[in-house]
């Protein structure tokens, strides 16, 4: 895979201010890209490159008179096209919503803009944040699924089309797509950023960040968080207002999950020589076979997916049920199934599952007094051939019912293809992890192995 | 004030089975009382009276066959103009959402609409459920505020207009129009009952019910609860299928709160003979002076409506930033205003709030040990004169501040209109609230003062 092509915003500013580079210049690369792949890669609902000429022009004199409105200024962003936009449709991935323009930008986006970042266009989403696929291709191999639900904006990420993407995680749609198209993706701790005007209502979803480099991925979430807060209750994600220093941990678990045994025997050799390399740089791994804590967890994460979809069909009864009402041949045949797996559902039924999840979460927070954070694979594998599936979220799906915050990295070549590690921090640490994980980024070698 | 022109469907449904009343009558009666006076009370944005009728046929035919869908079968409810309905537009008291007609209905509604109920219309509210009023008259006396922002159902129902209407509430807007319309009001604890498709994101926000009954609010609740649970995340309402049995309480808290400094001479007469009543009865009633736990919690209860402002000023900064974007002039100069607050905020002052919030919880649940619930005026009198403000919340706030549920009832009468009672229970203990109620129901006596 290269890497060359993607562009990190953080590294850019730095140039922006001695005016060697400028957001409109920046851009102008983006908008290359765009020229030259978007035919076959299809990451975009909606572009708006007149617009985005425009809002960059006004960033580049800001950051010329020394006054950017924010880190971000003149960032250009794809947003996940269930997130609602003022000037764009949003479509959700559903004939439903075809052409349905709200008229109004979600709490995220309206926070973007605030702090100068430029909106350049909507990223195809899978129907309603779900299963099925939108058209967008892995950059990397068109052949391949970008991995979803946030697909378009791993896409446009994974080859400089855009800086960052907001993406939306419920099971595995952040982490996932991030890991297959070879970028950084970031899921924050549960409530971390506002879904204020977002398809994005489930007990499990977040709202997080696809980019180029871990640093941009913490300034969109600290900036957005910073204007409109996490959801109405919480706190929002809180941490410093550029990405926290980097913090050596001293100890890690290493966690298999139910991934493991699905995982390609690249894949696991791949994440062997990282743990190899963590231990020779003198960090403590402990895992099932020599913590006991860690092996009660691991005997529980097995249910993860099962109990995640549980949840997400009970929660998904509506709208489902009243989206149905209206046009049901409208629907994908797995979204009718969900409904009818929720109507066969009682509410004891999800009470049940509530309290399951809670032991689980219960079983992960206790490793706090022993670990700084957990590692493990991002995916089983590569991006897998075929655009009719976005893969299997077997190893993202934990972050998500866990509800902590989760960073995927682009440390794994198999082939020409990449395949993300994964760091899970604990609930509302998410500086926390940045930090260890900017420090694991500093001793960790990328592998590539064919 | 005449309450014999309120239609309790619990009472109705044991005459459905022998056939002396039906749904289809029970409705002609609210149509004929629609008719009467829909023209001076404006309790209606919109109305459905066709396919109401269609519907209420329907579940005559269900009653007749001994088999109904739910114990709210044919019973016609108005809906809070601020959540979604399929069938009707959703305006929120907003020239900015004027003809707006999502297509689709709440969860709420949709289970409503599983439950046989009939959607008769739109009720009005306030803009936004928040200050501005809508055109709503009081039903007892036209020249006077009928309370918001639930204005239209309270409206509604205080006139037999409807059995029932959804509310919501983030200050004072179920309890005070409750009150002030002599109706019932039941205010769930938070996340009790599913929010999905209404305009009703804040943290203190919930669905809830008025109704010419107590029963008739369990009822709506816990078949709302049945079908569509609580907010994602959130167990719902717990309690049983039908109204939990009486269960006299031991001991009350008797709180004053900010109110009653306020309250008028009238309104505190009447409150201290309701006590007589109850400690005739048996009943302990401790206060802030028989009781150092009360003392503290009336101590930290004068900032509720302060804070309560500030939580809703930062939580409505967003999406109130969008409306100005779309169109300042739509939108009133106290919306404009509460922008600007939240605009002065950062997101550490928010915190700060929560924290606070979080103190005056802990008080509040720390009674728990010693009292089955506390008692107070639900407002300081009863409906002031004049449209263009729907009175004071101060009395109202503490239960949404506190997040827990409160029922109010109409067992005042100052001259020719209604003020009510309004109990607090505890958190997610809806049930143990409604079963003390009915108890309580049991021995007072309604009160009349000139």
């Amino acid at each position: 895979m290269s890497k060359m092509q993607q562009q990190s915003f953080a590294q850019a500013i730095g140039h922006f201010a001695n005016g060697t580079d400028t957001p409109r210049d920046f851009l102008e690369r983006c908008i290359s890209v765009i020229e030259a792949r978007e035919k076959d890669v299809k990451a975009f609902t909606s572009l708006q490159l007149d617009a985005a000429r425009k809002a960059a022009d006004a960033s580049t004199k800001r950051w010329h008179k020394g006054a950017p409105l924010s880190y971000i200024d003149g960032m250009p962003i794809g947003v996940k096209d269930v997130i609602e936009t003022a000037d764009m449709p949003t479509q959700m991935g559903s004939a439903l919503y075809e052409g349905w323009a709200p008229g109004y930008d979600s709490a995220s986006v309206h926070a973007l803009r605030e702090a100068g970042a430029i909106i350049l266009g909507k990223t195809v989403t899978t129907e309603f944040a779900a299963t099925r696929p939108g058209p967008t291709c892995n950059p990397h191999d068109l052949t391949r699924t970008p991995g979803g639900s946030s697909s378009g904006s791993a896409a446009g990420v994974g080859c400089g089309m855009i800086a960052a993407g907001l993406g939306t995680q419920v099971v595995g749609s952040i982490l996932r797509p991030a890991s297959y198209c070879g970028v950084y993706g970031f899921k924050p701790s549960l409530g971390g950023i506002n879904r204020g005007g977002s398809h994005d209502y489930m007990s499990q979803s977040v709202q997080g960040v696809l980019a180029a480099s871990l640093a941009d991925c913490w300034q969109v979430a600290i900036e957005i968080v910073q204007r409109a807060g996490g959801d109405p209750g919480h706190s929002g994600m809180i941490g410093p207002p550029l990405p926290p220093e980097a913090d050596m941990p001293t100890t890690l678990a290493f966690l298999k999950t139910p991934g493991w045994d699905i995982a390609t025997e690249s894949a696991r050799k791949a994440m062997d020589m990282i743990r190899a390399q963590l231990e020779a740089a003198g960090i403590r791994v402990i895992d099932a076979h020599s913590d006991a804590d860690v092996a009660t967890l691991e005997a529980l994460l097995p249910e993860s997916l099962s109990l995640t979809r549980r949840i997400n069909a009970w929660e998904s009864r509506w709208p489902l049920n009243t989206y149905v009402d209206k046009d049901e041949s409208k629907l994908s045949k797995g979204m009718v199934e969900r409904l009818h797996e929720a109507q066969a559902m009682h509410v004891e039924d999800y009470r049940s599952a509530l309290l399951r999840r809670e032991d689980i979460r219960a079983a992960f927070a206790s490793l706090s007094s022993k670990v700084e954070a957990c590692i493990t694979l991002s995916a089983p594998d590569v991006a897998p051939i075929g655009l009719e599936s976005t893969g299997n979220p077997i190893f993202a799906v934990q972050g998500s019912l866990l509800g902590v915050p989760t960073i995927s990295l682009p440390l794994i070549t198999l082939g020409h293809l990449p395949l993300g590690i994964q760091l899970l921090g604990f609930l509302d640490e998410d500086a926390a992890l940045f930090a260890h994980t900017t420090a694991l980024e500093t001793i960790l070698t990328p592998i590539a192995l064919d």
